[in-house]
């Protein structure tokens, strides 16, 4: 049962997902692209995260009881952190709920924005007067006198004769940007649709638009097929070099998995393949250089060459696409080898050079992107950060999964919150940001990132967190979190030594990003206005906590810190249903300033600085809470150490 | 032997046909686009087309005998008319010898315009700094800022960054109105070439060209291999609406055709197919759809609608057409459904719009095109003429081959010209006029083209010219040309009065469609600066005969009629070489007027005038001599008459 995954449909915005039963609705909500505020942390204190569950209501939690009232609970009133799906299910989700700018950002793209609805897809319903010998122009012209001046290709014009006579010269000519792509019988005006896809390392995200309202129909997500080749894109470099045919092989898997999630899409709002008529690719450099099967060589050297840098307007067909036969692909610009498209979608999705004051924009995706902006200029930069905070190359890392410790918290003893509620088969990404913050705030890591041993650890620590560290044969230290099992067999769930290292070389490498990234804007934490944490898995970290192990400034009220989900994918979206949009992509890549973090004199000494953690806080503030606003001059101490 | 062609070769013109031995210099000059002057028909009294053979020289006829003196025999002077080819031959061409303003178009479209040469197809060598990480621009982007910005095609950015780095960075970026079509290693940039054909409806006429000088590299001509699907353009529509493979079945004939001439120029001049970038292809309506796949019913029925007006810049690859695999074919503009792109080239190569004084353009092709401009207008129309002027629908008609009596004359009795001169199989078209308007002059024919019975001929004829005049078992009327041989059957070459009724329904529709234009523009003939004859056939007609049976209007001195050759190559040669010149052929084509004779209220009544011939002017200029200069008045007593 536990693979059977379950519809989830979230209201006013007709989004629909399949995830698996235990799924939190918050994680569903997420991953529909509906990123739904949790200032606590998602401990289910706020109550900021209520949710209605309309149809398919699961009994309510501890924290529903306490938060709601019988008539509440009855009506299907839920915390969407606290509450799991048990089966298809049907949620309606206050606007009150919704991420601020994240509904901003949804609706621009959705709803609001069908005033700015100008894609470069036009239909136009025609029936001409058939032609007399007074009256003999050519059927193209004849066409064009209604549409205005278009090109077209050979094997449209081949049929066209047949097609406008067959149909008594009536009918639906569909163009983009200046080309005949069809001609359809009857009016097929409001039958328009195009999809966005953002297609990262590990997972793929797609939307499909109804390019007449501007209405989302359908989303999709699944992994990245490309994941058998390797976890980060250096490896699938690696391996797309290995052999002739491997290049082609990492294109014909991702396209295969975009195919499936265009073929589910469709399934889903009932719409035929002819009908869909662009589609709008947003992805690292690598991912958009691999769909395409452009040589990635150059990106796997110094000094890490794209092949192009402006976005790609190409035949979908060329890319073995399956939508209309002469529908095209935008594939997005990007600003560098390691800076892409899923940056620019992001950067266009947030409007941010148009926000109000310098303001952050930091991806915790597989790569680590940071950009910064004020109103002149766009700084942007990728750091080594390495797929850690995807759960790789952490000894019991995984990704965030059924089974997946995914939050926690020390209060005498470690608690632990699991997706899937089930037992623990490992940590990802949040609880592993988690577990570090709280043993710093327990004085059991140093700032330098060295696990104590037991006779060096505070004589104040409760026993049972005591009784944790171990030691293995060779005398390496380690944190049981949980007696975990694993197909299974016994397998307890650990945070070893070398797992604190990954971690602050991840944070150290965007800690020094942001540092090199605000110098060269002559800028200071403190100036910034606002912090985006972008990416899916962003929705699902503690800001105090990332705080407290240094990934994101100190030094910045963590109410200026928000979640903004996946803006590529809203970027990418925006591009379909705008052609405006797609000229501003091309700007925003062309004005960008890619920042060589490598190539800055400070980095190296940025970077030592960096991967320490900042100084413990508080050992009294040992208690799990998400809302602790820093000390200002936390990151001032910290260097002041140093 | 006689199936053996063999190579002559036109100096200073560098141009290259085969042709059977036998042909005459001045055919095979005519094949190989070079139009020698005649002003007495071809009959070796003018001297006018004297030529020096200068390797591979024959014995000299007597004609040569009575114009030359020995040391000219010895250094080679032949007369272009009365020598043919007996092998192997360098033929220098006087400057003096070529019609005028063939000549000028022949320099336009080489050597002269060599200064005005601005392809669409750029080649830039170009020596590109390596990338390093404080430069690490894009692929594309450090090209682009050598060549400027271009589009390319997946296929192509795919290889580039691996063509870049195994090059150093070194090559030869090929562009082709903005696009990157190809980047070669080395510096290729003189390595550059483009083909222009002809399209018509019976023969194919090839160029190829080097886009760097100018200069034309060779030269090829065929049949076009659709004859054996008819003769003329109705016959292949019915072709391609008779099954539902047809029309791809004549597409790909003649394409199959166009790769040999392609592969045979490319041999010539022994240029590889990658360096061939670009081909434009001009023919009437028909051929035009035919040679793109394009649905050509509505071709075939009133109101003749073709599909396109503008010309179409197409993929070759598309078309099959074996260039570089990127390369560009361009598809000329067309006016109407039968006046296509030939028609459009023919007046780009004339300058027909600029010429000084009103002007008129005949095409003596399968089809009859008309085209009249002054300063201000060009109206065009297409007449039924069919292909009675190429030997179609005639008794004993033929093609200008091997064994036609392609000129005669009457002197007491009939003297008949054959090619390769042995015993004579048929007529063509210019004997086919030659023989009416001698029967014409001599008052066997009436004006109204009845072949008159030995008792109604005039009593002062010879004798040998009246027993030509035989009739068959049914009683119908014929005249003997010669005791002709076919297949080694006795087979008695004639004329019939179908035949002769075949003749005037030709050349009424050509003569009511000159007067029904001139009623457009507001002109007389008398206004008429120039008449131009445009078309391979026409460089072989006698105008004094074309004016005798009212093919041409005889009130037109005739020193004002010129014939031009194929203007119509000259015209796509143009366009391969200047991307102007392709915006002219697109003005053209849009400002044409195109003229629907049968529309026109006196239509017919002028095609049943035109039916009749001019009055028989005087049977004492019984004496075959080209050179007479018609009456001024000699149209308007005619139409007295009627």
């Amino acid at each position: 049962m536990l693979d059977r995954q379950v519809r989830v449909t979230f209201e006013p915005y007709g989004r629909a997902v399949f995830v698996l039963p235990e799924t939190s609705i918050l994680e569903a909500a997420g991953r529909a692209g509906l990123v739904i505020d949790t200032p606590c942390g998602g401990i289910g204190t706020c109550g900021k995260c209520r949710v209605r569950v309309i149809h398919g209501a699961c009994q309510p939690t501890e924290a529903d009881r306490q938060m709601f009232g019988e008539d509440e609970l009855r009506d299907g009133w839920r915390l969407a952190c606290k509450t799991a799906v048990c089966g298809e299910a049907i949620v309606r989700v206050p606007e009150t709920s919704l991420f601020a700018s994240t509904h901003q950002i949804l609706k621009a793209a959705t709803t609001e924005a069908a005033t700015e609805i100008l894609p470069a897809v036009r239909k136009v319903y025609v029936e001409l007067v058939a032609p007399t010998l007074a009256d003999s122009a050519a059927d193209l012209r004849r066409l064009e006198q209604r549409t205005g001046a278009f090109k077209t290709d050979l094997a449209l014009l081949r049929r066209l004769p047949g097609l406008l006579r067959q149909n008594d010269f009536k009918g639906t000519a569909v163009l983009s940007d200046h080309r005949l792509i069809d001609f359809e019988p009857g009016d097929t005006t409001s039958q328009c649709y195009g999809m966005a896809f953002d297609i990262g390392t590990t997972t793929m995200v797609g939307s499909l638009l109804n390019l007449h309202t501007g209405e989302e129909l359908a989303l999709a997500a699944r992994m990245n097929p490309q994941v058998q080749y390797g976890d980060d894109v250096l490896s699938r470099i690696k391996h797309a070099d290995s052999c002739s045919d491997c290049l082609d092989d990492l294109r014909r898997v991702v396209i295969a998995g975009i195919t499936q999630m265009i073929d589910e899409m469709r399934a889903q709002a009932n719409i035929q393949r002819d009908h869909v008529y662009t589609v709008a690719l947003a992805g690292n450099t690598t991912m958009e250089h691999l769909l395409c099967g452009i040589d990635t060589t150059p990106l796997g050297q110094v000094p890490f060459v794209p092949a192009h840098a402006r976005g790609l307007w190409i035949h979908a067909e060329d890319m073995e696409i399956p939508i209309n036969r002469r529908g095209m692909a935008y594939i997005f610009p990007v600003i560098g080898g390691f800076v892409g498209g899923d940056t620019v979608a992001g950067i266009l999705a947030t409007r941010l050079g148009a926000q109000f004051g310098p303001t952050l924009m930091v991806d915790l995706g597989t790569n680590g992107e940071i950009v910064l902006a004020n109103e002149e200029q766009i700084w942007a930069a990728s750091t080594a950060a390495g797929p850690a905070f995807e759960g790789a190359r952490i000894s019991c890392g995984m990704r965030a999964t059924l089974g997946a410790i995914e939050k926690v918290a020390f209060d005498g003893d470690v608690r632990c919150g699991v997706l899937g509620n089930g037992r623990p088969t490992g940590l990802c990404g949040s609880a592993l940001i988690d577990v570090v913050a709280e043993l710093l705030k327990h004085g059991m890591v140093s700032t330098e990132g060295r696990m104590l041993p037991a006779e060096e650890l505070p004589s104040a620590l409760p026993v049972a967190l005591k009784e944790r560290v171990r030691r293995n044969d060779n005398g390496m230290i380690h944190f049981l979190l949980a007696d975990g099992k694993h197909d299974g067999t016994d397998c307890p769930v650990v945070l070893t030594q070398r797992d604190v290292r990954e971690l602050q070389l991840a944070c150290g490498a965007i800690r020094a990003g942001i540092r090199i990234l605000l110098k060269n804007a002559g800028l200071q934490t403190t100036d910034l206005r606002s912090v985006m944490i972008a990416g899916g898995f962003g929705s699902f970290i503690r800001r105090s906590n990332a705080q407290q192990i240094g990934l994101l400034p100190a030094d910045v009220d963590h109410r200026r810190v928000h979640y903004v989900g996946n803006v590529s994918l809203a970027g990418a979206k925006w591009t379909v249903l705008s052609t405006e949009a797609r000229i501003r992509a091309e700007e925003v890549a062309e004005q960008t300033r890619l920042v060589q973090l490598s190539m800055d004199p400070d980095f190296q000494e940025e970077f030592a600085e960096a991967m320490i953690f900042p100084s413990n806080r508080s050992q009294d503030d040992a208690t799990y809470a998400s809302n602790v606003v820093l000390a200002d001059d936390t990151l001032t101490s910290t260097k002041k150490e140093m």
